[in-house]
C-alpha cells in the first residue's frame, strides 16, 4: 500500500510548479477525484490555478486544503538530487515539495480514494481546495476560491491544511490556529546633506534610533493559553547612498508583528504610532493587513484530528498556534474549523527537501482515519 | 586683462576629465610654465597623473596644489549648457569643473605669468603640484607625490590650495585647517530565521539600535578656538533580505566622523568600541582614517593670504577649519603651512556648475598678491 501515495508524491514533485505554476498536478488531482464522483472546477484568476473539488452536495462538507507551488528550488549545486527529479535515498523521498507539500497531497487524493472505496455512500460531503499561489502573493489563490465560494452561499464545516506542521516526528504537532500578522513599512524623514556640514542636514537614522529601540525593547502582550506573546520584529532596514560623506535624507524600515488574539490590529497600530510621535520624528508609514488571529477549540474536527493521530502513530498531538502564516487564515474566516497537519517540516524551504516514504504511508493513514471520524 | 583667465579655464572646461583622467590639462599647464622656467615632472602612478613643477632651487617654496579632475556630470537633461562646452551666461562661466577647480587652476597659471614677468629673480621657488585624482579614491595622487617628495628630501614651505573655499563672495572664507575623518564600517551580527519563529533568531537590528541611539546622541567634544565639535553621522545602515519574514542575520552600518584637535582618531574608536561593548554586540568593525587635522595658525602664510584679499577685494577673511576634506591633509604633514582659497562653491558637484568671469580675474590677483608678500 505504501506505494501508492510514494507514486502520486513522485509524480506531483516531478512537474517544477515554482509559484505560481501549476504544471498540470491539479488535473492530476481532478482526474483521479472524478473517478471517485467529485465534481471538480478549475479556477483560473489571473496567473494563478485553483482546483475546489467536490463529492456529494450536503453538510456537513470536510475539506482537504493545500497547494501544489512550492518555492525555488536556491543554488542547484547545493542539492545532492535534481530537486525535480523525486528520489528515494535511505527511506527518504527528496525533492522540491516533498514536505511542503506534495507529499501531503498525494496522501489527501490516496486517503480519499481509500475511503470512498470503503464507504462509498459517506455522510455530507468531501472537498479539495487546492492553489498554486500559496507561497507567492496569495492574491488569486485561496482567498479568491473562497470568496467565489461565499458568493454562492456555498460553505465548509471543516478543513484540514496539509501543511507541514510536524517538528521531530509526524504528528507531534498541529497547528490549531495562527497568529495574525502585520507589517509595516515606515519611511523616516530628514534632510541629506554633506557629513561635513551636519548642522544643514537631519540624520533620519539618529532621529529613528531611540523609537526603534523602544519598539524592539516593548511589550505588546503576554499572550494566552493559546497563543504566544505578540512578537515585534524589524524584517529589514535601508538608509544611505552608499557613500561615506553623505547624511542620508529617508530610512526605510519594514517590520512585522505576528500578534496573538489579546490585541488587535488597531490597537498594534496606534501603538507604534504613538511612539513614533513622541520620539518627534516625521514619518511616513503604510500598513499591510496580512491576516487576522484565528484559534479552533477543542470540538469535532480536533478531536478527531487528535484520535486519528493517536491511533496511527501512537502519539499525542499538541496543538499550537505558533509558526508563520498559511492559507488557513483565508478559510476561518467563513466560520469553518480549521487544522493544519502534515509531515515533518525541518527541510521545507531548503537545498535537500526530503519527507519519509513511512510518513507519508501513516499520513494518509491519518487522513483516512479523521475522515471515517467526521463522516461516517 | 581678463580674458587671460577666462580663456585658459574655458580650454581646461573643455576637458572632459572626470577621475581619474587628465586629458591633457597638466600638459596645458605644463608647457605655459616650462615658457617661464619651470621644471616640470609628470608623475604618472596607476590611472592618476600628476604633475610637479617647480621654478627655482632655493627655499623659501611656494606651492599652487591643486586638480585636473572633476566630478561626473549626473543628469545631463539637467544641464542648461553641455558641462564640457564652457559657456559665459550673465557673467557667469558655466561647465563641469568651473568652481571645483579649473578655474582656479587658471587662476594660478596667469598669476604666476604676470608675477615671474615682473619679479624674474624672486627669491625662494614657486611650484606646482597637480594631481587627476582629488575627488576619487585619492590613493594615486597627491599622496604619491608627495611621498616622492619626501624621498628626495624636497619640502615646502607654503601650500595654497585652490579649492572653492568662498561661500558668498570671493575670499570671504579661507580653510586655514581641516577636521580630521575617521570611518568605521561595522557589522553587527545576529541569528537569521523566520519571523514567525523569533526565539530561534536573534535579530541584529534590535540589539544594535540602542547603542545606534547612544552614539548618536554622544557629545565627542565641544571643539576649541580653531575647531567645531566633533560630529559622528551615521552614512549608511543596512539590514533584511528585503522579505518581510525574514529576521536578519547581520546589519552593515557605516558611520563617519569628522573630528577636532581636542581628540584622537584612537580616544574615537576606543569611545564606540566600549560603547558596542557595553551593549554586549556581537560585531566586526573596520576603521578607515581618511586624514587626520590640521591647523595653519597665524605666519607668513595666513597673513599674505588675509592682506591678500583685503586689498584686492576689501574683504576681511574668515579663517575655518570646518568642511570637507582637501588634498591639503595629504601636504600638511610634512610640516608645510597650508591653505585653502578659491572660488564661490555654491554650485559645486551640482548640475549647471558656474564661476564668476569677474571673480576669475580677482582670484588671479589675489594669488599673484600672495607670491608678491611672500617671494619679494
Amino acid at each position: 500500500m505504501t506505494n501508492e501515495v510514494l507514486a502520486l508524491a513522485v509524480d506531483l514533485i516531478s512537474r517544477p510548479s515554482v509559484t505560481p505554476l501549476d504544471e498540470g498536478c491539479q488535473q492530476l488531482m481532478a482526474e483521479r477525484l472524478e473517478k471517485l464522483g467529485f465534481n471538480c472546477e478549475s479556477m483560473v484568476f489571473e496567473d494563478t490555478t485553483n482546483l475546489w473539488a467536490r463529492r456529494g452536495t450536503e453538510a456537513p462538507v470536510f475539506c482537504f486544503a493545500g497547494h501544489t507551488d512550492v518555492v525555488p528550488t536556491g543554488d542547484l549545486n547545493r542539492w545532492h538530487t535534481p530537486p525535480f527529479t523525486p528520489t528515494v535515498i535511505d527511506g527518504y523521498l527528496h525533492g522540491r515539495g516533498a514536505a511542503d507539500m506534495k507529499g501531503s497531497l498525494a496522501a489527501m487524493v490516496i486517503a480519499t480514494e481509500r475511503f470512498v472505496a470503503e464507504h462509498p455512500d459517506h455522510k455530507g460531503s468531501i472537498a479539495f481546495l487546492i492553489t498554486s499561489d500559496e507561497e507567492g502573493p496569495f492574491i488569486n489563490g485561496t482567498t479568491r476560491v473562497i470568496d467565489t465560494l461565499e458568493a454562492r452561499n456555498e460553505k465548509m464545516t471543516w478543513a484540514l491544511v496539509g501543511e507541514p506542521s510536524s517538528t521531530h516526528k509526524l504528528g507531534d504537532i498541529v497547528k490549531n490556529g495562527r497568529r495574525g500578522s502585520l507589517t509595516g513599512n515606515l519611511t523616516v524623514k530628514g534632510i541629506q546633506g554633506h557629513v561635513a556640514y551636519p548642522h544643514l542636514a537631519d540624520n533620519p537614522v539618529h532621529k529613528a534610533a531611540p523609537a526603534l529601540a523602544e519598539l524592539a525593547a516593548t511589550t505588546w502582550d503576554n499572550g494566552n493559553a493559546f497563543f504566544p506573546p505578540t512578537s515585534f520584529q524589524i524584517a529589514n532596514i535601508n538608509g544611505g547612498t552608499g557613500a561615506s560623506n553623505v547624511i542620508p535624507g529617508e530610512l526605510e524600515v519594514m517590520f512585522n508583528f505576528r500578534y496573538s488574539t489579546e490585541v488587535t490590529a488597531e490597537v498594534l497600530i496606534s501603538k507604534v504610532e504613538h511612539i513614533l510621535d513622541t520620539h518627534g520624528l516625521d514619518y511616513d508609514i503604510n500598513w499591510i493587513f496580512n491576516g487576522l488571529p484565528f484559534l479552533t477549540g477543542d470540538g469535532p474536527l480536533l478531536d478527531a484530528t487528535r484520535d486519528a493521530i493517536f491511533e496511527t502513530t501512537g502519539i499525542t498531538t499538541d496543538a499550537q498556534t505558533s509558526g508563520g502564516t498559511s492559507d488557513g487564515r483565508f478559510i476561518a474566516p467563513t466560520g469553518a474549523q480549521v487544522i493544519e497537519l502534515g509531515p515533518v517540516n525541518a527541510t521545507i524551504h531548503k537545498v535537500n527537501e526530503c519527507v519519509s516514504v513511512t510518513d507519508l504511508e501513516l499520513l494518509a493513514q491519518c487522513y483516512q482515519r479523521i475522515l471515517e471520524k467526521l463522516l461516517c
